[in-house]
């Protein structure tokens, strides 16, 4: 090993979702004459994640530290960041700086298009979007719709839809759901408007109404979700050159029944986090619910609630029943908005043991306007996880980025500029690696 | 005269609601040694305001122009701000660095509050919420709090509602509604979480449900009117000195029938003000309100209302109906937020003819424990306006200010510091001096 030939790869943050791409880095760094730093606040968590692999280091980084951030950037290459995404803009302008090329799994933000001319006057390569959703969403619906191009045919409808879940041997509870994921991110999930467009009509939705506005998704074997759709579907009609197209949706994934059972909470305002409340300690689940409930001088909670919610069917009260809403369970945190008291509530009840295994689904449904007719084309993707640990969550987000890092390296990915993986150099061998560790989509189409 | 007794008076703004203010303190200028300063960026607009009365005098402001402001707040001895709530503590702020008194209609905002030691060390008299609602309503309830508790009563129960209406005269469209005060606030009323406390329970109310969450409020001879919850009632058991009071609501009211039609615009996302749209021009109400429906291969837009809105009545349809939902009418305004093209649709429709009467209708509704039992109170006041221009809100709001003021210039409030008409030396005089104006509550009392 020759230390100018050596590529330095730096990993900024440790957490959960780091576990397979660290894994897949570390377990390369060996052979192919590179050098692999895993920095995190917390160094013992770092060190463990390494597991004492050969050409890896682990590194203390209070990321907030700014000389510490760009001595370390200065060290590496390349950095992908695995930070909360509000570091990634901080992040990204070190690298840009330094002269770094910058990977992530998040969101192209509009901070990191304002660098667009910058990273390409210096010819290094931002990849961002590059883990799960966004990620293998866009790489496998761009095969597809690529495909579909070559051979003249339009894309008519495109909708897709993606849930990180519990596997099936893990549901054990009413709801089947567990968090695999941040707890504030699914409580405050479906916030805003969402935004889409069907047969040519453009639709709103506002929060209130996105869990009644579901759709059913089967996959095989295992069954039916709820799908409802995200706060933007329209701008990835842009993103897929699909400026045209009459219906475009994509969406989020729960299990069937959970979409109805939220919205109570959502209709009732469990979900608001706009003021703070401050219930006297001790107070019970019911108590917090029934400060929702319109008063009445002799119904009980239960008759209040189903007042309030005249559709509620039995599946929806057994799933509130099961948290505790009505019997004498004491709230864990009586101080803060709605959303942080329940918060606190699903914490304890929807906890991922580590025995539990969770699930990736993701489902595209296309029609494309072919020579012969309207083709139907549902390509799926199921995914398991192994444990709390490598989890199917880790796997896809990770993997994808690990395998870009390596095919950049590796010199087979050439691009500069800042990019999302919509490019077929960029996704083609990308997918067919992730169909090494099982990340496969099974394609069904009908004419 | 002798120019150094002569108390001088500056109202800051012209507009619709100052008509009566400036009516009744342009009339009492001559007598009492007073001269009144009327300043608006419209010069003509004061002058005709004004129309020529002895003691007064329109002048040009732009009130942005600082140096214009001061030098004008200088010359004057009391200054009363009829100016956006925003601009309040930019003029209280004047007042304070200059020495001068400072009254308006407006909330006590947090800012102001901050003046207050200030306030006090000048030894000056800052008097705001001295209109209707702020205003009337806290000197008609602290009239008859003060009383009870004089005779050893608990006050149990308190909900005030209020509101700002047609004249049964002028109800000539199905929503018995049109436009009395700024527009944009109507459309989005209710906004935010409603907090109030029943029976000693503190409720909250997220907007999507405020709508469905109201009281039905009977007036002798005027029939039956919606009431539903303000934003905040809670913090009114201080400012009432009622910290222990079971139940606390304070209210806006809209004629029977209003609330369920409006749910149905809150229901589907029309008053969202989040994001904006772009429709095409010559878009049609009917394409407006379809963006808000799912989508459905056959339904009209009128039967996918029906679906989404399940317990529609036909009073409810035929409000919607009247406005040109369901017809070929095109949108006054294609760009903007939800609420603002509905604001746009709703401002040719609800638009206040100069013949135009309009009601304020207020109405307190007590509980009290007395040694013979629990009596109930209900105090009620109805004003009617007397043309677009002499509007019952002008009135309502203008002459407590207009009231406040004189009896401050006449050495009758001899107070100084920050201060809410909750004080038996303010109140009492104001609404004894508005009965002479008709402003009068119906008090009927049952044990």
């Amino acid at each position: 090993m020759t230390a100018i030939s050596t590529q330095t790869i730096l990993i900024l943050g440790a957490g959960k979702s780091s576990s397979y791409l660290i894994d897949y880095l570390a377990d390369t760094c060996e052979n192919n004459n590179r050098e692999l730093i895993l920095a995190d606040l917390n160094l013992e968590l770092a060190k463990s994640k390494l597991k004492g692999k050969p050409c890896t280091k682990a590194q203390s980084l209070d990321i907030d530290n700014e000389k510490d951030r760009l001595a370390l950037i200065e060290k590496a290459d390349l950095v992908i960041s695995m930070l909360p995404a509000f570091m990634h803009p901080i992040v990204a302008k070190d690298c840009l700086k330094l002269g770094k090329h910058f990977f992530s799994a998040s969101y192209e933000s509009e901070e990191l298009r304002e660098l667009k001319p910058e990273i390409e006057a210096k010819s290094l390569f931002f990849l961002n979007e590059c883990g799960l959703d966004p990620g293998i969403d866009h790489m496998s619906a761009m095969k597809i719709i690529h495909e579909a191009k070559s051979k003249g045919d339009e894309i008519l409808s495109f909708k897709s839809y993606c849930g990180g879940l519990l596997a099936p041997i893990s549901e054990d509870n009413p709801w089947k759901y567990k968090f695999t994921w941040n707890p504030r991110n699914v409580v405050l999930a479906g916030k805003g408007t969402s935004q889409y467009i069907e047969k040519g009509d453009l639709k709103y939705v506002p929060y209130h109404q996105v869990f009644k506005r579901t759709e059913t998704i089967h996959f095989d074997r295992l069954g039916d979700f709820d799908g409802y759709p995200n706060r933007d579907s329209l701008s990835y009609r842009k993103v897929y050159g699909l400026e045209n197209i009459q219906t475009m949706l994509r969406g989020t994934l729960r299990r069937a029944g959970y979409c109805k059972a939220w919205d109570v909470f959502v209709q009732l305002g469990l979900t608001d986090d706009s003021f703070r409340m401050n219930l006297p300690s001790g107070s019970t689940l019911k108590q917090f619910l029934n400060s929702f409930l319109p008063y009445h001088e002799s119904l009980s909670v239960e008759e209040k609630l189903a007042e309030a919610i005249p559709d509620m069917d039995f599946p929806t009260f057994e799933k509130i029943q099961w948290l505790g809403f009505f019997g004498n369970r004491k709230l864990p945190k009586t101080t803060g908005s709605p959303a942080e008291i329940l918060q606190s509530i699903l914490e304890e009840d929807w906890k991922l043991y580590p025995e539990d295994k969770d699930m990736i689904v993701m489902q595209h449904l296309f029609e494309v306007q072919t020579k012969d007719g309207i083709k139907k084309i549902n390509s799926s993707l199921v995914a398991f996880g192994e444990d709390a640990t490598y989890t199917a969550m880790a796997k896809t987000v990770g993997l994808p980025l690990a395998i870009s890092v390596d095919l950049f390296l590796e010199g087979k990915i050439k691009l500069t500029g800042l990019h999302v993986p919509v490019i077929p150099e960029i996704y083609e061998p990308i997918l067919e690696k992730l169909e090494e560790f099982g990340i496969r989509f099974i394609e069904k189409a009908q004419l």
